[in-house]
């Protein structure tokens, strides 16, 4: 059966009230419009921009929502007689503002009278589309950019920028709900993956299988999902080679509840249900740097200290199987775990796969803190101190990357350290990554994808025939 | 097992030749570049535009072919190092000339010292995104819009838009095995639904079990599947209602091939596997009419025939049930047929769904020839006199669309002569449509979609337990 599940209206109301208390001045957030696959009518299924989301709950194309002197208006297309035909009846505007809970709902048309006064006071935030960015550049009289991330050069946008983080920065009850709605599903569907996955099959086998769980629950996919044998291309999205006895197969694959909350799973199995020796033993190494990052996921705590403690495990593991030799921190000095886990340990997760990624770094680094200029720790999303209601990823790996490990950059600071005679015995494990969604409480930590198997044990245990 | 199937570069070979042929201009097409979804990182599965793929074949975005004297010129961008990490390495641009069949492949910043003598002489067609449109305009020094459609204010791009029209509305060998391939995994789709519809499931079972099909045989959607028990809203992307045994379910889903080529297919059936006896005779009379319009498919007949034999034995099957009474002329004359078949029976097929619709009416229709101003039949999207190696799809239907049936400008011609007192008793089928991808041959037609079964008795005996 469908699990469904969709907000009520009171969350929905606390978090524009909660707006209103933010900013005093006027917003107007666009909900963006739908793109065009290779001719006008033929549109990628539309996603509406997650600040539109976090309010109004519904993909609404084309709407927008104004917040003034208290009051939430969303202006929508009035139902169509045409629509009938074409896309089912919709119900009257009124009947919509009892429905989502504003104050009042009005046709798109009597926005720009209502505007008038206000144009000048106005913020907004960038939609990922042009046509929505060229409607709120005429809207406000001034420009708006699509898709520019951090680069917001008015101070009215960047304050609403900076309401906008502070309120989904920390997930509120309904929001929980749909993450673990959303991260159920998905680790549901990575059961059926590893179900799925055949000695003479290919990836996209595994990849479909995966798929239609997630669209009979109602999920949209929340990002391209990764389902390969080459684990080490980090973001491969070719599904199409086959799956053989020796492989492990590596999933990165999360839904989206229909309201656009999402998860953010991998999970790395062998094609055949058994891990070779070698593979079983760097998944435990792996594992176990995941372990020690969730250990450290806690109020109080700053994301960056999960990246270093898997950092350190992980070297610790490859140390204790000799691919490594010497001193850990002298190891980790030298860039010995970049070498084989290149990129951060997660990001913020939310209504976004990496939540606020369109504000950049604004959203991940807390007021300060910038990224690193090291190779590896360059790449990671998140550095706040962690407070409870935050969600984030913890997802380290190990990967066997030709064009790291053949690059003197990378490798001579290592020197004979790296002991590639060790290394060449774990051939077989080209990429590893073990990914769960980890939601910070007051006590410590929840991990909601806690339903896909992760364990050697458990992977196997599913997988025997 | 994937079926797979890669067209061999002697086809794209002899289709840049012919563009050649037809144009003595120089000409500049861009394959686009992705959308993001809900920030930058997060993107729609790129698409290239249709013009790029029929020459190149692969949806290499931010890519673009330049034609000049006889020479074909891929400009793509080089194996980037990092590339080998996120997204695995690519080939060195020598060996793409050779296995794309280019006279060269260039670095895409050699671009613009090669146009610089061409720029004044340049033809373009339009992208579907704002970042690919403004690269055009800065390349031709002329504005290029997104998404034109029809306005094709330069005439260069106008006889451009003719020769890629003349190229592309007859199929070669190659593309006929492109959507013989479509629309054969298509069709094996369309089994697994009926074999996945149950009586207490929902839509998305059903639609899940589809997309698995297409997935596993390397297929995207060509276009937004529709799977739904209320057939009788054209365009519904909804599949979350409870399939029932009363049921009909809809399911209008066809995939795209690798390198872009599209299926169509449309297949309504008894969710319980059984039409009721009303089903049955309005389901005997849809597939007459679709019988119909597929006999005079066939070369040096007028598309808009098609249209018309299916409007006249739907009619006349809806007289023989008493739903309509009076002469079948005269019911014609008064909109009798679009008041339950209120589109067009079909459009080109091809590279994309509704083959090059992006250029307007000026693919569909034939010069000289514009849209009805009637209703129904100003939706018909092509009016071409048929030659062998075109493609259409032939999907008339049977709705019954409130809006429609309670729309005086549409009943009253009809007067009494609607009998909606027998037209209550078929209250069980809300809507029917049949489709098939018919390619026209020589000697009269060939329907790619025949897998897919069609009679009542083929659909009955599949769904049978």
């Amino acid at each position: 059966m469908t699990e469904s599940f969709v907000t009520n209206t009171d969350a929905f109301l606390a978090r524009r009230r909660a707006l209103h208390e933010q900013l005093s001045g006027p917003v107007l957030l666009a909900a963006g419009e739908p793109a065009s696959r290779n001719y006008p009518a033929n549109r990628h299924r539309f996603r509406a921009t997650s600040h539109f989301l976090y309010f109004v709950g519904r993909p609404l194309a084309g709407s927008a929502v104004l917040f003034d002197a208290g009051r939430s208006t969303l202006f929508t297309l009035p139902p169509d007689p045409d629509d009938a035909l074409w896309h089912g009846p919709r119900p009257p505007l009124t009947e919509l503002a009892t429905e989502l809970g504003f104050d009042a709902v009005r046709p798109l048309d009597q926005l720009d009278a209502i505007l008038a006064p206000l144009r000048e006071k106005l913020a907004t935030l960038p939609t990922q589309d042009a046509p929505s960015a060229r409607w709120l550049s005429e809207r406000l009289g001034r420009p708006v950019l699509e898709r520019t991330g951090a680069a917001l050069g008015d101070a009215r946008d960047a304050a609403l920028a900076d309401a906008m983080i502070a309120l989904r920065l920390c997930h509120d009850d309904a929001a929980v709900e749909q993450l673990r709605h959303a991260a159920r599903v998905s680790a549901k569907a990575h059961v059926a993956g590893m179900l799925a996955t055949r000695t003479d099959g290919t990836e996209s086998d595994v990849h479909a299988a995966m798929l239609a769980v997630l669209r009979k629950n109602g999920l949209e996919d929340a990002y391209g999902p990764i389902v390969t044998v080459h684990g080490e291309v980090l973001h491969s999205d070719d599904h199409s080679q086959p799956t053989r006895p020796g492989d492990l197969l590596l999933a990165d694959v999360g839904g989206e509840t229909a309201e656009g909350w999402a998860a953010d799973i991998t999970r790395t199995w062998p094609v055949s249900g058994r891990f070779s020796p070698t593979q079983r033993a760097i998944y435990e190494v792996v594992l176990a740097a995941q372990g020690a990052a969730i250990a450290v996921a806690k109020p109080g705590r700053r994301y960056r200290d999960t990246h270093e403690a898997a950092k350190r495990t992980l070297v610790e593991g490859l140390v204790a199987l000799g691919i490594f030799r010497g001193d850990v921190d002298g190891l980790l000095d030298r860039g010995a775990a970049a070498l084989f886990f290149p990129h951060g340990i997660g990001h913020l997760l939310g209504l976004d796969v990496h939540d606020m990624e369109d504000l950049g770094d604004r959203a991940g680094y807390a007021p300060g803190r910038t990224r690193s200029t090291r190779f590896g720790d360059g790449y990671l999303r998140l550095d706040r101190d962690l407070v409870a209601g935050m969600a984030v990823t913890i997802e380290p790996g190990f990967y066997q990357v030709p064009g790291i490990l053949s690059d003197p950059r990378r490798t001579d600071p290592l020197g004979a350290d790296l002991r590639r005679d060790v290394l060449a015995k774990y051939a077989d494990v080209r990429g590893i990554r073990i990914e769960d969604d980890v939601l910070i409480t007051k006590d410590g930590n929840e991990v909601l994808s806690s339903g896909a198997p992760k364990t050697v044990a458990e992977i196997e245990a599913l997988m025997q025939p």
